[in-house]
């Protein structure tokens, strides 16, 4: 189901068969948290912008509208009228980002809801049992995302913990696929290595891991505050511990640059925040740079965000408008921003899949990456 | 090029036709103040839900972006990408509503802007000048529109001295439109009749105002704290003193049910912000009455908002998913609120204009507000 198409150094291009379709990677998943993109993006505007995957969010969609909920509504496709691939992550890395309170046992988290705070348990069973519940294409493993600066030795504890709650991961999402009235019964599940930026950890937990014929298998507990050396640094040493005929997903990254990078480091799906998040306060993207809409500058200017752009915000509306709906405050002016920043990110994409197959990737990536930084317009993230 | 197709009791069914294409009438203009509808919602949403108009509003887009910037830019419709009729009114209902302390003189009006309060002056001449450089398909004349409680002689002096401005307005839309850089060198001017809750004030004026010959005519300063029943009554005595050769247009009003009464009273023109004002609080119509999506039974409901209804909206996704979004604070969930109603309110004009060429308006009517306020469902406002 999951197949490379070619090489191009150690760039994968495959085509990912799920029950929702096909994937090509490189991917970049587009983030909609609690089914939603934020900035008032529709799943028919995602149609719209070349979107392959859709990933929302266990944690939020546990806590609202919860999942018995979307399952009584027959799952997340249904609810969000979505009918192409969707990834959940495990809540994991939302129990140890936003949760209030939380105490870690060997049979998973005690915390608050951010929204009532509510005393919530969530261990692998229960995060299989919410996902399953959604009913997403891809299910994320449930593990724990240590701290950055964390000591080596609790990093190792915490690691070999993850390494558990896989393995009753994987039982549990076997049963949950074999009971009758589970809504999507080939979920899949990918597995997440950890170990902080340790590079003995992160080899000998992937080697582990490895093991345990998962259908795809991440990178998670970076972007967390290393430097972005430090990232491709551990990316040079743990990816090849990792199976290569499986999807390898680094979980929350990144600028077009940490793409381009890791792309070159044999990673085939990403997902962030960036391209919403960036959009809803005006900053898109450019093959240029990213500019600031708020600016000055931009008043009177009446092309398209991007020259020659084929986004629907492009075609049609002007750096003068957009700036104007941000300037107002306007929920149309996000919405401009989002939309454009999206496409740029899965036409990128789409790109680096085109530059693989004709094995010109690092011609392409030392293109992009000169073009993104003239000094003319603001630099890239 | 305002031509009576049909009539059926008083209503009329007529066509208007502009520079910017053709009106059918009874029509409702869609509200975007900022020149953006409110809510994410873009003019290539406009497009897919039958508006035939779109309003702006003067005062607001003097103040920002400036109107000398859209000028610059091209005008309104180059702007904000929507090739149909505009509207722009006359910058008057806002000053008195929303500036800070003003002053009113024979000139003009003195007042602070209610984003920066620096001070504007605003008369008959730079709210021509304003509209003008806006390019709108239709300019509204410079009126005040006094307060609903008001004295009679202030009425009557503010009566008076609104026509004084109407006289000026037409002087200064006919220079405006006949120097060479006007873009829309075709705009209209459509007057103003004021008087509060005076019938004779009313009638008087109204009968002034029909001998100046403009491009249809508005009855203002309803709708601002009078009953529903004092405002059919004015409308009762007022409408038939206005040219019926003309458009008639009832300024900023209203419910389904104050539509549908001011049609059969000879109006033909509306515009009111409750539709998307409600839809961004979850308040949607329907043919039933009003629901409100955030009410704890559509928690599993996964019907459309409204069964049969061929919304963008309706067509694909549920209350469920709607009330989800507006419960979770997503900007999509306003949108999807906003573009039924709307679409509701234009379904509403087409099917008024069929009714009237049928000659079965009364029937319908009476058909209409009996359904909307079936007692199962929330009444409408």
């Amino acid at each position: 189901m999951y197949k490379i198409l070619t090489k191009d150094g150690r760039a994968k291009r495959a085509r990912f068969e799920t029950v929702h379709g096909v994937i090509e990677t490189p991917v970049f998943m587009n983030v909609g948290t609690a089914a939603a993109i934020k900035g008032a993006v529709a799943t028919s505007d995602l149609e719209q912008i070349g979107t392959q995957v859709e990933l929302s969010n266990t944690y939020h969609l546990h806590v609202r509208p919860g999942d018995e909920t979307v399952k009584k509504l027959g799952g997340l496709h249904k609810f969000m009228s979505w009918d192409k691939p969707i990834l959940t992550d495990s809540g994991g890395f939302q129990v140890f980002s936003l949760a209030g309170l939380r105490k870690i046992k060997e049979e998973g988290v005690y915390f608050n809801s951010h929204v009532d705070g509510r005393k919530i348990f969530m261990g692998p069973e229960e995060s299989m049992r919410i996902q399953s519940n959604l009913a997403s294409t891809i299910a994320m493993a449930f593990d724990e995302c240590a701290p950055a600066k964390a000591e080596r030795e609790y990093i190792q504890n915490s690691v070999e913990r993850t390494t558990r709650w896989l393995a009753r991961c994987k039982t549990e999402m076997r049963r949950l696929n074999g009971l009758p009235d589970t809504i999507n019964r080939c979920q899949l599940l990918f597995g997440i290595n950890q170990g902080g930026t340790l590079e003995d950890v992160r080899v000998r937990h992937a080697d582990i891991i490895s093991e345990m014929d998962l259908d795809g298998y991440a990178v998670g507990g970076l972007a967390v505050g290393e430097t972005h050396e430090e990232m491709y640094r551990i990316l040079d040493v743990t990816v090849p511990h990792l199976p290569e005929d499986k999807p390898t997903y680094l979980m929350g990254v990144g600028t077009p640059a940490n793409i381009l990078e890791a792309v070159d480091r044999g990673v085939d799906f990403f997902d962030c925040v960036y391209p919403t998040r960036n959009g809803r306060h005006g900053h898109v993207y450019t093959d240029h740079g990213k500019m600031n809409l708020f600016n000055a500058k931009y008043e009177l200017d009446d092309r398209p965000i991007e020259e020659g752009c084929g986004c629907p915000v492009c075609r049609r509306y002007s750096r003068a408008y957009i700036r104007h709906l941000l300037k107002a405050k306007e929920m149309l002016g996000m919405r401009f921003c989002v939309l454009h920043n999206l496409y740029f990110y899965n036409t990128m994409m789409k790109e680096i899949r085109e530059a693989i197959e004709k094995h010109r990737f690092a011609e392409y990536k030392k293109e992009k990456l000169g073009r993104m930084s003239r000094p003319e317009m603001e630099k890239g993230e």
